[in-house]
């Protein structure tokens, strides 16, 4: 048995898998911010009840994996920055001890997820993918040959950074013209407001107004499916500009599969009909076999599960 | 010992090589366009003069690999389609028999060049490397963990066909604003041409005439060298597009080195040192001990050496 932990924002959740990445169980408590003795203790507690819930020892479990957002040193299982979690620093090695003595391991989450996809989801039987999550931002997760590409700092595959407009619009990471900036939900939204703002009709007016003034990605997807003006002009340029990530992608990496995720990608087939047709008419010859593209299957699970499956 | 073989458009050329990948002896010809058993003899033949030079014998070589231009099958060592050399479906899995009777192995050329440069120029004593090619197009290869990476389709590292400007300039691939486009000796010729026609005023625009009409990279990066502002333009411009591909190459495989080569690279540290600072100035807070960036050391013997060096 193994044991995966996604130390979110919002929620510190706690999964136990079968050593193959099966999900049997988990437990969750609200991430203790700021306060990493009581998040520490959180996690073994948490980790202590998915085995009562099994009905298994905790010598059964051998190994313990965290997925962490920020900064972190692997071999030290130290989160060295978590902005997120308002804390830095922090070593888990013995954060499991003493009711659990098995091997721990620390990556970031977007790794993690990436990996739990691969393992148990929308990856499996492939040797190579690539995942997208296409969500406020656009995170990103490189698998080759079997195993999570992690580049040598830890964090590559931040194919969301990738400038796919040089000059373009203002990203958060500081660079213009990033993927994330064109790709992301947060982009779909803008481009359909600036749809909005330059005076086409579209029934989002009304709905934004019913919804006290806020737009989302889910409403532009619907107005798009609806063949309204505005929702398609936007949702097109959007679908060209993945399609754009997703062929650089291609050209670099030739991965077998590439994994699309996040808010956006729950718009499903809807997403990947208009989106496999750009991909394929801008692919170059020699790439005829690739963009082989797919959907997420394990949504939030996938961070646990890739924790849990960890390897050194 | 081993044999490489590098099949140019231009030239066979076969090297001698240490197991190391030290380059000792090297003999070539014209190549023999369109047609195949002379070319194959040609491969065969000097594979032993090169033997005879060194004054070795034949059985002492352990393999031979070539580097092809085109589309192939590495299991079986066929080249399926060779556009530059004019020839189609030539397999060379037994073309150096009876004299040798050690593995062949096959790849493309580009992917021999980067596993020449890896082992032997300036990517040793790195666990991973990515180069780029800048001449008439701008090529790339990546090596990661050790060992060249070919993705699914085995062109894999097509980094000069990388979008960093939707929508942007025509790429002979087909798409708009591939790195090619912004990062190759073409597009810096290109870049200055612009200037010219914009009616800056050049040296340039008399030392085109004294040249027969025609511009090439050195000439805009020897008169960018003497501070004109033409050349400066066409030159900061190129190292801000060619910056801007390193950070994405960055973003998303972490390399721990980026090695350049190509015409353009022949400018020295007058194209390393403001490329470096444009590359960090853009680089990802996390990326902070990124962008190690080298020159290729071994010119057209990086070919040869890595067909040497192929493995299964």
């Amino acid at each position: 048995m193994k044991i995966g932990v996604d130390l979110g924002g919002t929620n510190t959740v706690v999964g136990l898998c079968t050593d193959e990445g099966v999900l049997l169980r988990k437990a969750s408590r609200p991430t203790k911010h700021g306060d990493a003795p009581a998040l520490l203790r959180d996690c073994r507690e948490l980790a202590v009840e998915v085995c009562q819930a099994q009905g298994i020892k905790t010598s059964e479990v051998c190994q313990i994996g965290l997925g962490v957002p920020g900064s972190l040193v692997k071999e030290t299982c130290t989160l060295t920055f978590g902005t997120n979690l308002g804390m830095s620093q922090v070593c888990f090695a013995d954060a499991f001890q003493p009711d659990f003595t098995c091997t721990v391991h620390l990556d970031n989450d977007a790794n993690c997820a990436a990996l739990g996809e691969y393992v148990s989801g929308a990856g499996r039987g492939v040797r190579s993918m690539v995942i997208l999550t296409l969500g406020t931002g656009v995170g990103g997760g490189i698998i080759l040959d079997g195993k999570l590409y992690t580049g040598e700092n830890n964090i590559a595959g931040e194919i969301g950074h990738m400038v796919v407009e040089y000059g373009g619009v203002q990203c958060n990471c500081g660079r213009r013209g990033c993927l994330e900036t064109y790709a992301s939900a947060s982009a779909l939204i803008r481009m359909a407001k600036e749809q909005l703002e330059q005076g086409v009709d579209s029934v989002l007016t009304q709905r934004i107004a019913d919804n006290g003034g806020k737009l989302n990605a889910k409403m532009v997807c619907d107005a798009n499916d609806e063949a309204d003006p505005a929702a398609k002009a936007a949702f097109d340029r959007y679908v060209a500009y993945l399609a754009c990530g997703i062929n650089n992608i291609i050209a670099i990496l030739q991965p077998q599969r590439i994994v699309l995720g996040g808010g956006v990608a729950g718009y499903g087939e809807k997403l990947l009909a208009p989106l496999r047709e750009r991909v394929q008419a801008d692919l170059m010859p020699a790439d005829c076999e690739q963009g082989d593209l797919a959907l997420a299957q394990l949504g939030n699970d996938a961070g646990i599960i890739g924790a849990a499956m960890l390897e050194k």
